[in-house]
This record gives C-alpha cells, sequence and structure tokens, in this order.
C-alpha cells in the first residue's frame, strides 16, 4: 500500500535541492512513519532524502524501508556513502541486507567499513542462515558485577544510544562468561540505594540460547517466557549477542508465511510474491506440481486395472471426484491439526494411540454424514437397485475413515522417523489417499454390483 | 512435552508438607521454567504447590502455567484465594482467563475480587475478542508531562514492581489526554541532568491505536515499527492502556494458527487439539466437509451429462483424477500466494492486472510441462491414435491455467467485494477448479475423437 501524500512535495524538495525541508521532514515523525511516506520514490530518490539528514537517523529511517528499496540503494549509491550507513546499522540488521546484495558490491564496499564493524559484520555471517547466531545482535549492554547501581546507570546512559535494547543488563566476567542479568527495571527500583552491587541484584538462573540453535526453538523460547530479549552464548558459555523481542516477532512471522507455502506445495519465497521473478517462482512450484502429478500418476494405472469396472457401470464415474475430494479433505484436515499440534507440543509421540483412536471416531463421524448423504444423492440420480447404490456410502464411509488415519499418521510416522513433518504438505496427503481412495471404490463395487460378479468369480 | 525430572520430589515434597522445600522450588529459578518443572501435577497439586510461596510469585508462576491447568485451578479451588490471586494477575492475563472459565465460578469469585480490580475486569471484558481492548493492559506508566527526569525516576522507582512494562513513559494531561511518550532510554541517558522536563524529552507524534481496532492490525502496526509497546486510547484520545511486546507475539501465533486451519477448511480451535472435545471438532470440520461435499456434487452431475462419452471412450475415464489434482494444486498454490501477499500488502487491488499477467504466465509454463508428461504416460498407456491421445495435454495445459487464474483471481475478487480473502480455504478454490476440470475435459475430447464427432454432430 503507497502512501502518496507526501511524494509531490518530496520531489519538490529535491528538484529545489531545499535541505532545510528534506531535514525536517527525516526528523518530524517517528523514522518507521518517515519511512512509510517515503514509499513510491525509487530507490535513487530515496537515498537523495536521507542524504539530507544527519548519519544516525538516516541509518534508522533506512532500516524501515522495504528490503527491495534497501538492497538496490546500496547497489546503485557510492560505496563510501554505504559503509558509513553500513557501520551506523544494527549488527543483525547490516549482516541481513548484506546477504541480499550482490557479492560484487559487497565486495566492493566492506573493505571501507571501519575495522571493528568489519570484523563483526564477517563474524556475524559465518553463521547458517536459520541459526540464532544469524538473527542474533552483538550490541549488548555487558558490564562487570562488580559494579554498583550507580556506575552501572551512568555507564548505561554513555552506551544507551548504541545500543539496541538497554532493558536488560547482563553481566560477564572478566573472559566474558554470562554470569548474569539486572534488568533495567531493577535498577531503576534501586535508585534510592545507589551503592548496591549488581551481584546482588542479578539473576544467575538464565535461559540462554547457543548460537547454533535453530532461530525457530529460539522464537518460540522467547515467546513462552514473555522476555524481552535472549542472550545467545557459545559452548563455552561466552555471551556473543542477543535476540531482541523484534527480530522475534519476525521469526515467527517468517516461520508463518514458510507453513503457509508448504502447506499448499510451494516451496518458500526469499522475497514477496511481486519481487519473485516468474522463472524462480515456476521452480518453486513446479518442482512440487511434478513430484504430486507422478503420485496422481498411479490413480490412473489404478484406474486402467479397473476398465472393465467402469465399461459395464459407467455410473461409477460420476462420484470418482466426490469420493476423491471427500477422503482428500478430511485428510487434509487431519494432517493440518495433526501437524499444527505437534509443532505446538500439544502432541507427542507418546500421544499416537490418542490421536488415532480420535481419528477414528471422527472418520466415522464425519464419514457417516457424507455417507448418508451421498447414498440420497445416488437414489436420486442413478438408474440402479437401491441395494447397489450401497456402494457410494460404504466407499464415502470407509475413505474418510481412511483419509483421517492416513492425514493423522502421516505426520506422526514422520515425526517418528526424524523427518520434518511441516515437509508433508496437505497435497501430498491427498495424493495418497487419491490412490487408495480408487482401490477401495473399486473393490466396493466389484463386491457389491450384480454385473460385476462374473469379474471377481 | 512433559518434563517429569522434578515430579517425584514435588509430590514428595506436597505428601510431607514441606513448606521450605516448595518455597524453595518457587524461587530458585524464572517463573517460566518454574511452570515448566511442574507440568505433569494435577492442577490441585500444582495449586497446593504454589499456596507455599508468596502471592506475587504465586501470581508469576500461575501466568506461566497451561491454560487448561489455570481454568481447572480456578475452578476447583476456594474462591477467596482465587479473588487474591486475581487481583494480582497483569490486567489481560486475568481478563482472558476469566473469559475460560465456568461463568458460574465467575460470578462467585468477582464479588470477592477488590473493587478497582473488579472494576478493571468489568470494564475490558466490556471489549469484543479480538479487538485491541481486548488484549491490552491497564497497568501503564502514566505520568504528568511538568515533572522532572529526577521526580520521573523516582515515581517510576515506586510503580515498578506493578507495571507490565516501564520501558515506555506515557505523558498525559490531568484529563488523561496522551500528549507524548518517553523512553527509559531517555530518561537513563538525562540522569546527569537531572531536572530536564519531560516535557522537553517527549516524542509528541505518537504512534496509536483505538480500542476497537482489530487486533491483528494492531500486531502488524507493533511489529512494523518495532515497538515494545502501543498505547491504546479511546475515541477521545484518552489513554486508556497499552498492549506489549508479549501479547502482540501472541496475536501473531494465534493468526498463524488461524490460517493454517482455515486453508484447510476448518473451523479454528479454542483449544489445544487434545484438548477439545471429539464433538466439537467433528462439528468444526464437518461443516466444512458438507461445504465441499456440496461443490463437489456438482462434479457428479457435470459427469453424469457426459454420461454417453465416458461410455464410448473409457480410457478418458483413467486421468479424470490426474487432471483435477494437477488443476487444484496449481490453483491452491496461486490462492495460497496470492491471499499471503494480499494479507503482507506486497499485492493491492491495484496489482489485479499484473498479478493476473503473472498468473497467466505461470500457467502457460507449469501446464506446458504437465502436458508434457502427460501426453508421454498418454502414448505409453492408451491404445488411441497419438491425434487422439492430444486430449490430455490439451486439457491439462488448459485446466492449469484455469487453476492459476482461478486462485489468483478469487482472493481478488473476495478482497474487491470485502470479503475476508482468508475464508476462501485452499479446499473451496480446488472444487471449483474440479468442476471446471470435468467440463474442460469433455469438452476437448468432444471436439478431438473421432468416436464422439456423431455426438456433437
Amino acid at each position: 500500500m503507497i502512501n502518496t501524500l507526501y511524494l509531490p512535495e518530496l520531489r519538490e524538495m529535491l528538484a529545489t535541492h531545499d535541505v532545510a525541508g528534506l531535514q525536517e521532514f527525516c526528523s518530524a515523525l517517528h523514522p518507521g512513519r518517515t519511512a512509510e511516506f517515503m514509499e513510491g520514490l525509487t530507490a535513487a530518490e530515496a537515498w537523495a532524502v536521507l542524504l539530507a539528514t544527519d548519519l544516525s537517523s538516516r541509518a534508522e529511517i533506512f532500516g524501515f524501508l522495504p528490503e527491495e528499496i534497501q538492497t538496490e540503494i546500496v547497489e546503485i549509491s557510492d560505496p563510501q556513502e554505504i559503509s558509513e550507513l553500513i557501520a551506523q546499522m544494527p549488527p543483525d540488521d547490516r549482516v541481513d541486507l548484506l546477504n541480499q546484495v550482490d557479492p560484487a558490491v559487497v565486495e566492493a564496499t566492506l573493505p571501507l567499513v571501519p575495522t571493528e564493524e568489519r570484523r563483526d559484520i564477517l563474524r556475524l555471517r559465518a553463521y547458517p542462515e536459520g541459526t540464532a547466531g544469524a538473527v542474533m545482535t552483538t550490541e549488548v549492554a555487558k558490564l562487570s558485577e562488580t559494579l554498583t547501581v550507580r556506575v552501572a546507570l551512568e555507564e548505561l546512559g554513555r552506551q544507551a544510544e548504541d545500543l539496541e535494547t538497554i532493558y536488560y543488563i547482563y553481566l560477564v566476567d572478566d573472559e566474558d562468561h554470562l554470569r548474569g542479568v539486572v534488568g533495567a527495571r531493577q535498577l531503576v527500583m534501586h535508585l534510592g540505594k545507589p551503592e548496591t552491587r549488581l551481584a546482588d541484584l542479578m539473576e544467575r538462573s538464565l535461559v540462554t540460547v547457543e548460537a547454533t540453535d535453530d532461530q525457530e526453538d529460539v522464537a518460540e523460547k522467547v515467546a513462552d517466557f514473555d522476555f524481552l530479549a535472549i542472550p545467545v552464548v557459545d559452548d563455552q558459555q561466552h555471551l556473543v549477542g542477543i535476540i531482541t523481542h523484534d527480530d522475534v516477532m519476525d521469526v515467527f512471522r517468517e516461520e508463518a508465511e514458510e507453513d503457509a507455502y508448504r502447506a499448499a506445495a510451494v516451496e518458500p519465497l526469499q522475497d514477496s510474491y511481486l519481487q519473485t521473478s516468474v522463472l524462480s517462482l515456476a521452480w518453486k512450484r513446479g518442482v512440487w506440481l511434478c513430484i504430486l502429478f507422478g503420485a496422481a500418476l498411479l490413480t490412473a494405472f489404478a484406474l486402467k486395472t479397473y476398465e472393465e469396472v467402469i465399461d459395464k457401470v459407467t455410473w461409477l464415474v460420476f462420484f470418482i471426484p466426490l469420493i476423491m475430494s471427500s477422503g482428500g479433505n478430511s485428510g487434509g484436515q487431519s494432517a493440518t491439526l495433526v501437524i499444527r499440534a505437534l509443532s505446538n507440543k500439544d502432541v507427542t509421540l507418546d500421544d499416537t494411540r490418542t490421536v488415532i483412536k480420535r481419528e477414528l471416531i471422527m472418520g466415522l463421524m464425519l464419514g457417516g454424514v457424507l455417507a448418508l448423504l451421498g447414498y440420497l444423492v445416488g437414489l436420486w440420480l442413478i438408474d440402479a437397485t437401491p441395494y447397489e447404490i450401497l456402494v457410494i456410502p460404504i466407499t464415502l464411509l470407509v475413505v474418510v475413515i481412511f483419509g483421517t488415519l492416513c492425514g493423522a499418521g502421516l505426520p506422526l510416522l514422520f515425526r517418528r522417523l526424524g523427518v520434518d513433518e511441516a515437509l508433508m504438505s496437505t497435497p501430498f496427503v491427498t495424493v495418497l489417499i487419491d490412490i487408495g481412495g480408487v482401490l477401495i471404490y473399486m473393490t466396493v463395487a466389484l463386491r457389491m454390483i450384480t454385473e460385476l460378479q462374473e469379474l471377481t468369480g
């Protein structure tokens, strides 16, 4: 959604080199709002606006611009100016940005970044995508546990502007081992006793994560404990960074997105829908479509095996799509419920029996209702004996039960085999149920319909 | 996942009335951790453990217990003790809790809660589920803009223990109109100049939400701006509460959950999978299954119309499931991509033409690949002329294009009509494409297969 309210004024100011006006625009509002009002500008225009303001506001507003614009700005602007911007950005955000940018540009820009920041960037870039290390920031309020509340607050006041969060102060020993944490709340509550030592206030029992932990697990931990931030340590308990609540929120949004794509058999996108090229999108969709096509081919083979049945009793064909979609939909429901429950830890492998029992009852109930509806429709639509038409409700009942059991059972099986059950998308469950559905339908028909007796005889 | 490490010790301590041991257990760890270690206890046991510690820790740990246990504790324990607990809980959490509890118990407990807290509860309960008002807390650091940094810090130190967050201090006039905000960071940075007035530090350009706003919009706002909390105002700009980052995270998780269920045509659950009764689950699934069944019935009617075609050319039947699942899967992919893009605001109605053009190209590419595969399979599997077998690739191509266009177009249409596009689940798109698929298949067959010419003739 583009907010075009300010665009003409901004362009006017750019054209007339109205630096004072641009400065005013950049400082009047929350940087997030300012960035919103800049949507619709080209990358070059946006950068020209930002150059009018001081480096600190520039970096702040820049951080709220859409990713595509950020990347483009870095790629088209003066490397020296960009290197200053990068040195000013939060450590985690700049690493994310550089990972998006053309490697040639990164190579040209990095040498211009001051040594300390450059080392930090290289260190963070070493952590694989999706780990705590890749999400964390290294700008953390780190103090010695021997300080007093007064000294700590003074120190904090000096560092405050550079820190991503000052709300937790992490206490370390001489070798940077994490020893405890003190909340800013604690400090404020002890303003009246400024000589209290931090060691006496600090919480020693800490919840930490390791830099190599999966970002999703980290996010769950932060959310479960209602933390503002969580400290990240290496394998020797050195404090290497923190992950803050806003990064956790981004992880949640990203993971929800990925789950939604997977459930529809699309490989998760890196960029937004319109930013992803048609070719790359075709690949992300085509791979899965071909796999599902291959599986669905088996239904064609199965039906060919029953060619004579179909030939003799044409009305059986009318109900093929109906029966398959009933099985597929009920199985898809079960799969989604069980996958969500597994990922929320509402269900574990220990609950396998309970889940299967519940889904069996569910299949009986849902299948029963659809069977009744199907029978009524069959009686109305088909010119056959009521006994023969029973093929439809019986098949529906069995297929829906088969669907719920497969849908619930497959994720549990995947989990037991150590495979991520979220990879098993609903369409995949559906196609398996389709194949089973054909076989069930034909088997029931062969047993119940007089004209077909000779085939089995 | 139940952590059973401490359970025997806890039960032992309960049996021997080891109050000191229980107190130690309740205070040694982060309350979230303590609650984790209590998982596996019955509600009665958990409450007995909590009664050993002081009211403030009791409320904290209680807040981390699973929802079901919280509800059960309130329902089975002494109303007087429960009313004290409720008075101590954060305002937003206790309202959530009371909304889960048997109304008769609420009626028995509420009169025992101190007047001020009771009024607060009744006020918050008046906001409908899903609005900002229902999520917010009323415990907010509210100060006058005329105060100095020193006085503000003193005041904050006094209130700190009761406040959900002290990181933003909201400044109000005599009538509680929101005037500005000062971050705790600002205060700490001005410790050296304690006589600075808050009015000189405060940010006047505020991002606020109204109490009646949808919780999802509020969550997006907080996440977009990386806020720790957002102020909630009424229609006259009175500050009525705040929504903090942890509530926003809960909203995100809840909404992601709902979207996942909707995409599989399940009405969102209120409780966890195992806590939801089989009957209620059957209802949440059955309603959608019946609607989809009704829609799928149309495929049966469509096929019956083409009875003669199927009768004459049996091999057409083999490919019915394959063609339908190809159309359904590609349409489901498009629907998911467009629904996500709409909800992320990556795509708006203004992009309709672009989206349709992209999906058309996508359909051509994906359909082309599947058509090629389908033709090869057809040549191998079917005893007919290569010309006649062209029915399969042509249908696949048209159906996949039809699928991508429907999948992308329907959410855009729903959005234009003002209906929530997320309600239109993937199975619903699929069933529509199934019906179209049958019609396309039969039409193509009638035109291409010699034996069928007399039917159209």
